[in-house]
This record gives structure tokens, sequence and C-alpha cells, in this order.
């Protein structure tokens, strides 16, 4: 079957998006190609509002059959955190009958070079991005995000990691080019002449390991990381995520197909509850990449155990703010109390340990004191999410019962400075919808370290009182190099102090951003131009996406004859 | 102190070097800035060939003291294996004070930016470059390399990898901009806007674990990669081959020192006779990068032990020739027997199996039988080396009894086509030196496998007989899937066949080389343009040199803020 669409159709139509994305990553300015108000989607194809929700609602209780080999189950039965029964059913793979299959195209995905996969990559992305407001209600119904954070992180957002990926992907593979005439001179006698022919080969099949709270996000660096640089790709979704995932997984085969490939390059293994399939396959020897975020614990045992892959890792950390003076105070609590709000802290990068000074902090607005700041910054929280109907559009939903339980417990641990309130969602009842809690903790009491050197993933967030500015920094840098971080925050108006804290960030290897009072917020970063993690602390072992990210899923195999 | 060699001295001298050793690593055209005859060396500061063996000399007997904190004994004792004591003895030491001391200079040589880092280790190796025929006489004392291999590989050839290694780490550093300014529209509100910076940081202490037979060639690129990415660096030589790599040590330090940094951020670690000090050393957590060349047992411990660091290994492998067909049969004979007999097959690259159907092949000499082949495969290396003082230069001497033994176990294996000779050393009567054996081995025979599917480091090679060259194609399919490969090497005037071969080695990740003829050998690579192994397959978890290999030695930090 001659294909539909030709390798040339696919670069005259995305190579400037490529060559564009190839100077966004070299400058690191602002840029994106995908729209990130709902209201830029609906034209050329795209889904608007409605018809994206219509589009979402009519894939509930279907099977979604992505015509794999081997399908020797339907799996599946997620339930929205907003307590919607998706009742999508998925293929459960035999994998000894899948794995094989997934390796017969990759000599013609090799050999299709850089450029053509880079294209394909961005028509999938592309098609991905038509039916943004679609993958919007899978990832807010699957994650619990609030439906606009579900959207702009879930759609636009994720599409730029994946194309982010794709860039740095293409960049790599074509740094060594496809040809090469050495000659070496040899003084009288003739030079010595070779012909060389380098290509860029895949490693086998790439695993990516999906997650609860950000399946398209953090899912997409690596499945097109991988894609990009001529793997096959497996994708795992998390039991409770696998909606998002296994669209984007439709859409590539079906573009793959399209554009003459084997469409089994992408596949999806969706598993029955409690199968508990993740180990047995990350360690297969089909497997030669694995990607994954989610808990430190599962993210170790991978680093320790599939050996024969190459393993890239997101796992948790605790996240640190030092706030030491502020030259805007009020700027200061709102951008705080965001951070502290938006998904309910149930990100990765979202502040957990604010360490501020027992004895007070000097401010545009006069001297506060420890109990000041924590005041304010409760009162801040508090303004935030005094409306319920926009507090709901916020927080979104708890992703998991065990985030409620977390939230619940944590009142326990100390001072409550601000108690988490429950609030009712007004389409979504059985929504559990909670603001987070400020708990003051002491940081000289050693009774209190067991709470704020520990991930409490969710709505939690400790006030720790500290000795002084230079205490924060030492506590600051124990916590990145013992437990890890994605993010780092400080509030200075010194000069010193800044210097100090970049030092620590800079040896410690954590991503800092300072006196953020505006609309961007810690727990954000922008593809692109920021990385997402650092890949030098336990928090991860890799950044989104820098060259390590992508230079080591393929190999460049010389073949060379004398000319 | 002020340093005597100011970074901008250092830019302007060698920023030409640099951009050209970025230009060639571009283009993989030849290229290298280091003279490979003897002759070339003498003038400008460099040592000419008295002045090199009078240094070299002069050191025999002597206390190395490279001024190192924490040394706590002297240690040493290499006997070449030409059979001359060096009697040299270097620090030992008590890595409590000295992994300390080596931190203390990072800070600023951190700060000191990607592109001093590269100039300083440009003067580095000018220094070793100006020194090199003492370097050749290290080498060949302690690897027992011929002189004039030892000069070659242990000079010019290393200094060209540690250089590519410069050029790779430079270029990876500075692939993010410094600053930037990121300015995200906001419709009719204000922009967002940030201020970015963005700084590479080092890992920690990077160490590398040298080998016996090339240790400044295999030393040089780690060494080089982590020192250029701002890491320290410590050295921990092969027991039996100390000097060269000491010697580089000192010239390091003495560079460091007259540039205003830290002598300390390169060290030594030699160590007492049986002490085992890699293991303890590779898995101490000041330890962050590993890089290995020696067994595949070792090599397989510290990828799965130090996991605190990146590992990158060099182990062991099996490499195959092909011959199918030959267009030009004594070409291929002499390059062959060349191949074999250089460095007494004590090269990672030297082939190991030939295989050769055992119904002949077509040559343009008419056809020719499986014992024909072999037959005048052997004569060919028999006339090679019939001199046997030019046997002795080419041949030089075991590298350690326990090749001996290999190559007299060797003969017991299957029918001697060629057996192994004695050869006397003119000038050192204590040298072992011996010509290559070529051992005949049916291939369709189970009990010849053990044999030619183990790596026999030394003066081995097998003839095997394969039922077809199809077979000869899937015989190397699963060697270097299960050996792994430094080199694969095919002879054939068959189009389809080289492609069988091709496509053997793009999908088991192999580097081929495809009828060689004449002064190019499969087992030699030329840095700029061929790469070293290929980091796919089991001889070796990463390239010499390619990004991957210094892309994770580093992380970038991103310290942002409001414009």
């Amino acid at each position: 079957m001659a294909a539909e669409l030709t390798a040339q159709q696919l670069t005259t139509q995305h190579r400037p998006t490529l060559d564009r994305a190839l100077e966004a990553i070299r400058t690191r300015a602002y840029w994106s190609p995908h729209p990130e108000h709902p209201k830029a989607y609906g034209e050329n194809g795209s889904l608007d509002l409605p018809a994206g929700k219509a589009a979402f609602d009519a894939l509930l209780g279907t099977r979604l059959d992505l015509g794999q080999p081997g399908t020797d189950d339907w799996v599946g039965g997620e339930t929205s955190p907003y307590g919607v029964e998706l009742g999508v059913s998925y293929p459960h793979a035999d994998l000894d009958a899948l794995l094989p299959a997934m390796r017969a195209g990759m000599r013609a995905w090799r050999d299709a070079g850089a450029e053509t996969r880079a294209v394909v990559c961005l028509e999938i992305l592309k098609r991905i991005s038509d039916r943004t407001l679609e993958f919007a209600h899978a990832v807010m119904h699957t994650s619990g995000q609030a439906f606009m954070m579900a959207f702009q992180a879930g759609g636009p957002h994720a599409q730029d990691r994946g194309l982010e990926a794709v860039a740095y992907a293409y960049a790599e593979q074509v740094r060594t080019p496809d040809t090469a005439e050495w000659t070496k001179p040899q003084g009288k006698r003739d030079p010595l002449a070779l012909t060389k022919r380098f290509t860029p080969v895949p490693r086998g099949i790439g695993l990516v390991i999906g997650c609860n709270t950000f399946p398209t996000w953090n899912g997409y660096p690596g499945l097109f990381a991988s894609l990009a640089t001529g793997n096959a790709v497996l994708v795992k979704p998390h039991p409770r995520a696998v909606l998002p995932l296994a669209l984007t997984v439709q859409v590539a085969r079906q573009v793959l197909t399209e554009a003459g490939f084997d469409p089994n390059l992408v596949a999806l293994a969706a598993e029955r509850p409690g199968e508990g399939i993740a180990k047995p396959l990350a360690t297969r020897p089909e497997i030669r990449i694995v990607d994954y975020t989610g808990s430190t614990e599962f993210g170790d045992w991978l680093e320790a155990n599939a050996r024969q892959a190459q393993v890239y890792t997101e796992k948790a950390g605790v996240n640190t703010v030092i706030v030491e003076s502020a030259g805007d105070y009020k700027g200061m609590l709102a951008n705080l109390a965001f951070s502290l709000s938006l998904y309910s802290g149930q990100m990765c990068t979202t502040p957990q340990n604010l360490l501020i000074p027992r004895d007070g902090i000097t401010t545009d607005q006069g001297p506060k004191s420890f109990d000041e700041v924590v005041a304010d910054l409760a009162r801040a929280v508090d303004g935030l999410l005094g409306d319920d109907a926009r507090a709901g559009g916020l927080l979104g939903a708890l992703v998991n019962p065990g985030v409620k339980a977390r939230l619940e417990a944590a009142a326990g641990l100390g001072e409550v400075a601000l108690a988490s309130r429950e609030i009712a969602h007004p389409e979504f009842p059985d929504a559990v919808v909670r603001t987070p809690v400020i708990v003051k903790l002491d940081g000289a009491k050693p009774d209190a370290e067991a709470a704020y050197m520990s991930e409490c993933f969710g709505p939690v967030s400790f006030a720790v009182a500290v000795d002084s500015a230079s205490d924060a920094a030492e506590l600051l840098r124990r916590t990145v190099r013992e437990k890890g971080a994605m993010t780092v925050g400080a509030y200075t108006t010194s000069p010193e102090f800044e210097e100090e804290v970049r030092e620590v960030c800079l040896e410690e290897a954590a991503q800092l951003s300072l006196n953020l009072t505006g609309g961007v917020y810690v727990n954000q970063t922008a593809a692109f131009s920021d990385f997402h993690g650092s890949g030098g602390n336990p928090a991860a072992n890799a950044a989104l996406t820098d060259a390590a990210f992508v230079a080591n899923r393929f190999r460049v195999i010389e073949v060379r004859r004398e000319a």
C-alpha cells in the first residue's frame, strides 16, 4: 500500500516548525506553536469546546480497539477523581506476541532517517493538538486536574514537551554527518583514503511508564524522544490514567500507518487490576529504554534492576522555598498562595517546605515576624480560594484516597496555620476537593524533621522556623542532597543571601526560581526554555529535556571502506 | 598569587585548535594537530628522540612526588614487559584527605566556564605533546608495545582522543546559552518576562581506572571529558602501567597551578600490590563518574555497584572478520596479517574469529579453498614477521604471563595452521616476544564453540569454517549480541552479502570495516572521525567519543527571576 502521507509532504508541512523548535532550544526564548487558550481551537480541523466534550463523552463505555497484535483480553475500568466511571476498555497484550510485532517495523523506521522520523512525530503531535479539547477531558477525568489546567498542562504544554524532545532527538542525530571522506596524508606516498557512512540506530523498544497526575505531560518527552531516535515505544499507562495515553497511542498508530510505517512501532500495554506488569515488562530483554515518572521506591527499583535498558526516572523530592526577605511582600504572598493551591499541591514541583527565619524577615511592608508571615500566607491562600467555584477551578480533585489520608494526617504534625477546607464541586458532587493545609514546624526540633524531610505529596506545606537565613540555606542543601528536589524557590532582597542560595543550588544541582511575584510560578516550567528537574539530585536522574535525555537512545554505527 | 597563564592568553593560543577540533567532529574528515612521526618533535620546546629517552631514563628509580595532599606512603614497582625494573615510586593516598582536597577547587573550576576549562585542557595536552617521546618510552615500558606504536598510539593518537573529548565536552556545554530573556505574550495584559541564567555544573569527582595496554589512549577520553565539564579527576592507573598516567597527572597539576586553579583538581591514586582500591574507590559517594577500560567481569561489577556514579565502560569482546570473497586477495592477506600481528593481538580491536565458508571463496586470484585461505594467511603473517628485528618492532612484548599462557593453551584447541614462534628481542633479552598462532576450528562442531565464543586476549586467532556466508553473518550476529565486539571486518565482492553484514552490524550495533586492503587496519580508529566501540553491544557501554559520552558528566542549572 502506498503511503497516504509521503515523507516529502510531511517535511514540507512540518520542517519549518522543527526549525523553529531547534532555534528555541538554542536561544531558550519563549516560543510555542500550541495555543494556550481553548478559544484558539475549533478551526482548521481541530475540535472546539463542545465538540471536544462530545468526543470525550462518546468514548465513555466503549472498547478502544487499537488494532494491536497479540491482544488477548480487554481491560480497563478507570474512575475519574470527579466520580465519573469512564468504562473504557483497552487491549491487554500477550507480550510474547506484541513485542516481536513491535520490532518488525523498526528497520524501515531506522532507514527512514532522522528528518522523516521527526516530521512523522510532528504530524502525530499535530493530530493530538487538533484533539486538544478532547484530551483535556481525558486528562481531567484521570488526573483530577481542573479543566483549564488539564487543557493547558495536558494539551499544549505536553505537546510542547513532546516537540521539544523531537527537536533534541533530531539535533542529536544529525550532529554526525551521513557520510565522510577521510583522507590522511602519507608524505610522499599516496594518502590513505576512506569513505565512511554513519547511521543512527535505535536501541530497541522503549517503555514509557506513565503516571497518574500528568499522563501526557510526563509521558510525551520519553515517548517522542525514543520514537524520534528510531526506537519502537510501548506505553504502559498508570492504571488510573490510561485514556489520555491510549488516545495518544491511537493517534500515533494512525499517523504511522498513513505515512507507510508499521503502526506497531507504538503500542499500549494496559493491565488488569493488580497485575503489576511494569516490573516484568521493564526487565524484558526487548526493552532497551525505560522512561518512568512516579515514586522514588519504584524508580530506584527500575534503576537497579532494568539493567538491560537505559533508565530515565523522575521520582519524588522535597521542594523548598526560602523566605529570607521580600521586596514585594504582597506579590510574594499571592504568588506562593497560587503555587500551593494549583492542582491541590499534587505537582512534583509544588513547594512543600517554606523555610522562614524564626526571628522574622524584612519586607517592603516593614518587618514581619515568623507568625505574621505564615498568617499572611494563610490569609492569601484563603483569599485565593474563598469563592468555591473559583477554588474548584484551581484545586481540581484529589487524585486518590492516599492524598486525602496524608492531608488529614498532616494536621496532626504541628500547629495548623491554615486548616484544609472541604469544597463541594458544583458539577461533580463525588469529587474530593480540598484546600491546602499549612502546618507550622520548628526546624530546630528533631521530631519535626521526620515531617519536613519526607515528601508529603498533596496539598500540605510546612512553614518551618529556622534559626537564620544561613540555617535555611544549609537545610536546603541537606534536603536536596538527601531527598532531591524538582524545584527550589527563594525570596530575598540580599545579594549576598541570593548568592548563598544560588551556590547551594549549583552545588546540589537544583533548579532555582528567585523572587517570583507575578504570573510565573515556581511549580511551572516552560518547554524550550526551562529545564524540568536537573538530573543531578535524587529527585530525577534526567532533565526534561537536554541532550543527555536523548543522546543515549540511539547509537551511531559507522561502515568504512577504502575510497 | 596571580596566575602565570591567564585565561585570555590560553584562549588566544588554543581557541583556533579548539575550533578546528569542533569542525573535525562535525565533518569527521581527517585532522590531527599532533604529528605522527618522531622526527616532527624536538622543536618549539618539545623533546627530540635522544632527549625523550634521556628524560625517561632520568625517571627510573625516582620518587615521583606530585605534591598531593593526604600522601601517606610511597608505592610502585612496575616491571617493564621488556624486563626493565622501572623503580619509580608514586604517592599513595589517604582518600579521606585527598578526596576532600580535590573538591576544594571545584567551585572556581566550575565558575571559570566551559571555554576556559577547554583551553586549560588544551594546554595540558600541549605540554604532554611536547614530551611525547618521553611518554613513548613510558608507554612502551608499561604496555609492552613496540617503541613506534607506543609513540604513536600512546602519544599523538592518545592526545587526539583527549582533544576530541574536550571538543565534545565544550560543544555540549555551550549548546544552552549562558542567559536567556523569556517573554511570553499575555494578550492585552503585560507579557510575562523572565531573565534566566544557565550554568553547567559538574557532578563531582570523576574516577579514571586505567588499563595495562593503552594507559593514555584509553585513559585520556574519560579524563579530559570529566575535567572539561568541570569535574575533578582522580586517576587510578593499572598497577603495571602507572608511569604514563602519573606523568599525565603531573603535567595537569602543573598547568592547573600556572593557570591559577587548584592542582588537586587532578590527582593520582596509586596502590600497593594487591591492595585492590578500585572497588572501594569506585563506590565512594564523592565519586560521581567512573571511566573504566578492562575486563568484562570488573566492568559489569562497576555498572552494577557504582550506582552513585555515571559509569562508562569498555570491556572485552570477540571481534570477527568474515571472509566471504576477495576482490584483492593479496591485499586482504597483507592487511589481515598486519592486524593479527600488531602489538601481538593485544588490542581490544584485534580480530579474533576469522569466519570462512568451508567450501572456499572466490577471489581475484581464482577460487580458494578454506585450507588455502588459512594457509595463505599463515604465510602472509610469516612473511610479515620473518625478520626478527622487524617482527619485534611490530609485535612488541607480551604484556603479562596470562597472555603467554593463553597463547600456549590455544595450540591445543584445534589444528594449528600457524604456530607461534618465539622471537629474541635484540635489545631486551627478557622480553617475551611471540608471533601469533592461528588455529583452525569447525564452526559446526559444538566443542569448538567454547573457544571461538570466548575472548582469547592475545596473539590468538581462530579460522572458523562455516557452512555458508549467511551462516557467517548469523554467527557474527550471535557473537556480537552475546559477547560484544569492538570491531567487525568483512571481505566481500557481493553487494548482497555486504548488505547482509551491514544489516547485522546496524542491528547489533557494531562498527564495520569493509574490504580493507591498504594501510588502514580494522583494529585502528582515528579520533575526530572514527567511533571506537558503539556503546550498543556488550563490549562497551559507551563510544569514544560522542555526545552521550560527555552530556551526562555535567548538569545545567537554571536560575530564573522576573525581568
